[in-house]
Order: structure tokens, then C-alpha cells, then sequence
């Protein structure tokens, strides 16, 4: 089977200023490599024709598959759609079905569609129409030159919907691949290092066939076992072997042996169980809330949350006597307990959660040290504390602190 | 003053296979327009001597300065050095002064020198050596081709350490380069068509050393003006009398004339107008709290928010009479009203917000179909509501509807 190689090209004066980071490429060869197309080339120039038309000619020599991102909306600065007409000897034309999708989406958000928007709507001839379904500028897959190019804004959201429901499935259809699996394995609270240590002698008798990757994000580690083979049917059977032997390994680490995020996880057990929650959160400034409402339908076990983050709103709203306060500080173990039982009470669920702490820069007063942290769990039975020591960095330190509440939970119902 | 041009050429697997994010290009590129010299191309490649050498080769004709991260590791999969001294005609040798720094550092971490390690002090004959404080691996400066090449190790805190202390500085004794100067005005609830419109005649009138981008992301849109020139003083003079005009056009879309988020903005508004705030959250599940406690010491302006992600909240947390919701709907003028005045009260603050909506994905029994959402603002004199009819995409409405809260309070306060 022919390997299909692909190559990147962002375009963008933004990108080589510096002024943004440019997180599509890699979030596009990492989709590309889950369907068994390889990334061999990346290139980022700007809005220049010249620079465009010498990165699209190199890219035809190497790769099957050119992806392009960026300049596609309708100012002055953005000559993509016009650089590609010209390099492929075609002219602009009004697509109707573009034109069509562009009124629909304008009409949902209540607007009209003025001339520069309509602009979005002339397409090469020869393109075939790839639909925005959440932006204005749409997507152009160009068989030209014996290559696949496919155009696309750089706006990432619009890229990653684009990508999920037009290109990757449309690569698929047009390139034999070869058969690629993916299992994941979602830990938390688990060292990277530590993870290595602990499964050294599973993962060093893995077959070649086998790559194991480690992806670290903040508080968590997800790791991906990748298999290529001919057959995805045998694959499928030896990877779920090779997961149900590391599983145990991770203990209680291992919160999903799917791609769900952690606050998915909790929902599902709450679900599951038919109990209902409710939090307290000072530090985390309403994340927590934030994070278990990512998902779709949480409604049905997540009844709110009350972000008290100054002191007074904790004996107003909460009813913490004042001098419980005074007497153990407002960062304390009895605080937080009194936070997690009374959110518990006040909005009759069978699960309270809280959290207080310093999450930084800097600490109030005689208060504890940055990055110090006290969270709760209760239920009808009882209330567990857990004090957590974290870092030194604010945005972190929430972060890590919604994600500890939501382990919790998972550790604790 | 001839400008002077750079690219950059990452190296490594890894980067292709999407397994890291490049984040050393952007830090770079920033780096480098800061000193005015311009980024024109950024390329990754793979460890592989074909495919770098093709890239020196493109770069060395397109740019004066060509920057290289990567593959400098002692191991066998690290080629970049050999790569380079071939492709200048030229031999490793060992560089006392690399090897004294190296003896330093390994001493300095209590380590001995290796032979492994000690072939990181090999370098080609004619090479500049540039001191990595902080690692085993040197940066090397070639004068080759009537070009600059710099090749650094990819570590980002070695890389950034090296262009700190050493090539920064030496590219500034090198190059004349111009002065360059950056403006930004950020905007919100303003469609990147709609801007390009309004300002259409006074960004044509721009000089050509004066280049105007548009920055977009969701609900909101920032401008950088970037000017180049001889003299920074009388770049900035001409630079702010441009801003000076610009601003008027954009009326209240223009909430900030520096690079600053929305909930900045508004936090210093509020501080500056010594006002404190309270927020009632059901369809943004606390993502508008999240927000605004983004900003360190908001606590000086920001109680809290009742967060009642169910309707049940709104009547015991809120208050809000269950007839009231029975009559209007909880997607209602009438209870997002009461949701912000009921917040205000609670919390006893100036300002109360809320919002009440479908954030999608599926539309709740016979309720507003998605993307419909209800804000509004109380203040002792009064209370605004507002409409909002936004995606289909419930990640992103909830992002909007924070954004359009914090606008609310920007042009009602």
C-alpha cells in the first residue's frame, strides 16, 4: 500500500510576527496521522502571493495531500482564495450552494448579508465546495495537478469543524490508508515519570506494530497506544488485550479507557448512580461550574453552583457564621467543609462540593502561601477534606483545583 | 536602510507528528520583530539530511538570517550538526571554549563529562560558538553563503536563554535594522466585515510603511497597526495621531486602545468607578465568573455568582417566583430581569448581571430554539435587557454570552 504524504501550509502575516501561536498544525497532523496520512512538511508564510505560489509549487513535489490555512476572510490582507484562482489558471465565480450555506448561517445569528460577507461566496470554478458549518468563509478542496489541496480559514474552531466533517472523511474516500487504530487511556493525578516507572515492562514488550505516546496536560496524562496493520479487525483484538493488561497497572489513576475528558467521566457516574450535585467555589471563580457545564446534558446530575469569592458572600450566602471564619481563616479545613455541606443543603442535591484557597499571585494579608488549597467532598453519610499544594501560577492553580474536585467525586460517590 | 529578513527552520519528528506544539517559532518570531528584523518564512522538517538541506537551501535564498531549532541531541537520531558542516564544506572539531563551558556546567549540576556528552563540545571549524547557559548542547553561528545561520538546540528554555544572551544582541551588532512599532485597538461585537467597511477609507490613506491586520477570534476582533522606519520617535508620534482617528470610527466597538481582554477592561472600569458586581449564570454555567476572576485581584470589584444551571435555583437560590417562570419561560425578558436584580440584591453590590438561554446542543421541551439567550444588567437606577440570538455551537455560545455580559456592563455602567 502507497504511504500518503501530506504537507502544511499556514498562511498569515500574524503567524511569522509571533503575534499568535500557530496550534493548528499540530492539531491537523495529529488528525492526519489518526487516518494514516503523514505530515512530512510544515511551512507558515505570509499573506505574499509570491511567498503562497513558492510553498504550494514545493509542496505538489512532496506530498499527495496539501492542507492550507488562513487568509480567507474577506479584507484586504487576505489574498488566499485569489493567490490559489491564479495559481491553478482559474477565475472566481459566485457558488450558489456556498452563497445558500453563507445566508443560512448569517440568518440563524439573526443578520444579514452584506456585500464584503456575500464575497465569501465566489469560489474557483473548478473547486469543489467544502461547507464552514460555523464561519462565514468556506473550506476548497482543489484536485488540480494531480494533488489534493484543500483551503481553509485559520480560525481553529472553524478549521477543526471543517476538517471533522468535510476533509478528513473525504481523504478517507480518496486515498487507500492504511488500517490505524487508536485506544486511549485518560489518567489523572498520575506524574508522567511516575506512569513510565510503573508500566517500564509492559510497554518495553510491545510489539514494533505498537507505539505507545504519552500526551501530558495540566493535572493529567492521556496516554495513546497506535497500531498500524493491514487487518483492523486482528489489530482491534490485539490492542484491547494490550489495554486490559495496562488498565490494572494504573490503578486508580485511569478515570476513562475512552477519549472523555474528566468532567464527562463524572457525569457519566452520576448519571449512572442518579445522584445530583451542587458546589461552593471560592478560588476556582466559578471553573468548576464552568467545567462540569461543558457538557451536553449535565442539567440532569449538575444543579449549580455558588462562587462566593469574597469572604462576606461565604457567611451571606453560604451561612458561615462569621466567627467560624474568624477562628480557622477563610482558607481552612473546617471552611471548606462547612462550604461543601451547606451548598450540599441549600441546593438539595445529594452531593456538595467546595473549594478555598490562594490561587495567586499573590496572598491576602497573613493568609496561607500561593497555591495552598483546601477542597471538600459531602454526601448524606459524610465529608471528606483534601489540602492541596499547588504551584505558584494562578491560571494553573484554578485549573488543577476543578480538576482535583472533579477526581473527588469520582474517588469519593 | 536595506530590511533585513529572517526564517526559521524547525527540526524534528516529533514536530511533524503533531505529538508537541512548535511554540519556539512564535516566541521567535515575536523576539525578532521586536529588534525589526521580519520573519518571512517558517518551515519544520523532519530529522532527515535530504529534506534539511533542501531548507537551508530555500532559506539562504529567500532570507538574510536563517534561525534553527532542533536536533542537536547527542543521540543518533539528532543530525543537524554533521548536516550543517557538510553543507558548508566543513569539519567537526573539538572547540575548547564549548568544552570548558560544558566541564562548568556538568559541574555545576555535580556531574562528570561523559564521552557521550563531550561530543556536544564538537563543532565545525569555522563556526562562531554562542554559549547555552542552561544546557549541554551550544548554539553555533555560521557566517556561510554571505548569510547568517544560527543553529540552537529546540528546548525552550535553552533556546530562549541563547537568543537572549547571545544572538539577539549579536544579530543587533551585525544588522543596521529599523525601528518597528506596534499599535493595537481591540474591539468587540464587531464583525471583521463590518470594521472593514467602516475604516475602509482611512486604512487605504495608511502609508505604505504603516500595514493595518485584523486579528479575529470569536466575538471580537483586534487591530495591530505595525509601522517600520528609521526613527521610533517620530514613528510613534505619527503612529498615535493614526490611532488618534482611528478610534472615533470604530464608536463603542473600540473598548481598549492597548492589548488587553475584555474582562481587564471591565475590571478596571469598575475599579476606577469604585462599583462592585454580582452575577446570576444559568446557560454560561459559570463561565462569565470564570472570566472576570481571570483578572488577579478582581476580588476587588467581584463578589460572586449564583450559578443556577437549573430552573429549580432560580426560584430557591434566586427567588425568582416559580408563577413567573411558569408565565414567561426561564428563557425570558422577564426572568433574566429578575435573575440580574435578584443577584444585585443577593449579593448587596451596584451591578448584577445574568443570563438565561439555550446553549445547544438539543433545545429543552417546547423551549427558544438554540442559540437564544437572554442578558441583562441592574443597576440601582435601572436594569437593560438584551437578545441575543447566537450558533448553533454550545462551546462557543457560552463563550459569547460572557463576552456580551462583560460588554453590557462596559457601555452601562
Amino acid at each position: 500500500m502507497k504511504s500518503i504524504f501530506a504537507e502544511i501550509i499556514t498562511i498569515g502575516d500574524e503567524i511569522l510576527l509571533g503575534q499568535i501561536t500557530d496550534t493548528n498544525s499540530q492539531w491537523m497532523s495529529a488528525s492526519l496521522a489518526a487516518i494514516g496520512v503523514r505530515v512530512v512538511h510544515r511551512t507558515a508564510v505570509g499573506d505574499d502571493a509570491q511567498h503562497i505560489v513558492q510553498a504550494l509549487r514545493l509542496a505538489e513535489q512532496r506530498a499527495d495531500v496539501i492542507l492550507i490555512t488562513g487568509g480567507l476572510g474577506p479584507t484586504k490582507d487576505d489574498i488566499t482564495k485569489k493567490t490559489l484562482a491564479e495559481y491553478f489558471g482559474d477565475t472566481l465565480l459566485l457558488n450558489p450552494q456556498a452563497e445558500a450555506d453563507l445566508a443560512a448561517l448569517m440568518a440563524s445569528r439573526g443578520r444579514t448579508l452584506n456585500e464584503l460577507t456575500r464575497l465569501q461566496s465566489m469560489l474557483p470554478s473548478r473547486v469543489i465546495y467544502v461547507k464552514n458549518p460555523v464561519g462565514t468563509a468556506p473550506a476548497m478542496w482543489f484536485a488540480e495537478h494531480g494533488k489534493v489541496f484543500v483551503s481553509m480559514p485559520g480560525v481553529p474552531y472553524e478549521m477543526k469543524q471543517i476538517m471533522n466533517t468535510g476533509v478528513l472523511p473525504k481523504l478517507k474516500e480518496t486515498f487507500q490508508l492504511p488500517a490505524i487504530q487508536h485506544k486511549i487511556v485518560r489518567t489523572i493525578a498520575y506524574a508522567e515519570s511516575a506512569i513510565a516507572q510503573k508500566i517500564e515492562t509492559w510497554e518495553d514488550a510491545l510489539p514494533p506494530y505498537l507505539k505507545l505516546a504519552y500526551l501530558p496536560s495540566a493535572g493529567a496524562v492521556k496516554l495513546r497506544l497506535t497500531g498500524t496493520g493491514a487487518d483492523a479487525q486482528v489489530l482491534e483484538t490485539e490492542m484491547q488485550a494490550q489495554i486490559d493488561a495496562l488498565l490494572p497497572l494504573l490503578e486508580q489513576h485511569a478515570y476513562a479507557a475512552d477519549d472523555v475528558e474528566i468532567e464527562e467521566a463524572v457525569g457519566r457516574l452520576l448519571k449512572q448512580k442518579g445522584l445530583t450535585l451542587a458546589a461552593a467555589e471560592s478560588c476556582t471563580g466559578g471553573q468548576f461550574a464552568t467545567m462540569i457545564t461543558n457538557v451536553a446534558g449535565s442539567s440532569s446530575y449538575f444543579k449549580g453552583s455558588f462562587v462566593c469569592y469574597v469572604t462576606e458572600l461565604k457567611s451571606s450566602v453560604l451561612g458561615i457564621k462569621p466567627e467560624v471564619i474568624q477562628a480557622h481563616g477563610v482558607v481552612s479545613e473546617q471552611v471548606v467543609k462547612e462550604m461543601a455541606e451547606n451548598a450540599r443543603r441549600l441546593a438539595q442535591t445529594d452531593i456538595g462540593v467546595a473549594c478555598t484557597g490562594i490561587a495567586g499571585p499573590a496572598t491576602p494579608h497573613d493568609e496561607a502561601p500561593v497555591g495552598t488549597i483546601w477542597i471538600a467532598y459531602a454526601d448524606q453519610h459524610r465529608t471528606i477534606t483534601k489540602k492541596l499544594q499547588l504551584t505558584a501560577e494562578r491560571g494553573l492553580n484554578r485549573h488543577l483545583t476543578a480538576m482535583s474536585m472533579l477526581n473527588l467525586i469520582r474517588l469519593s460517590v
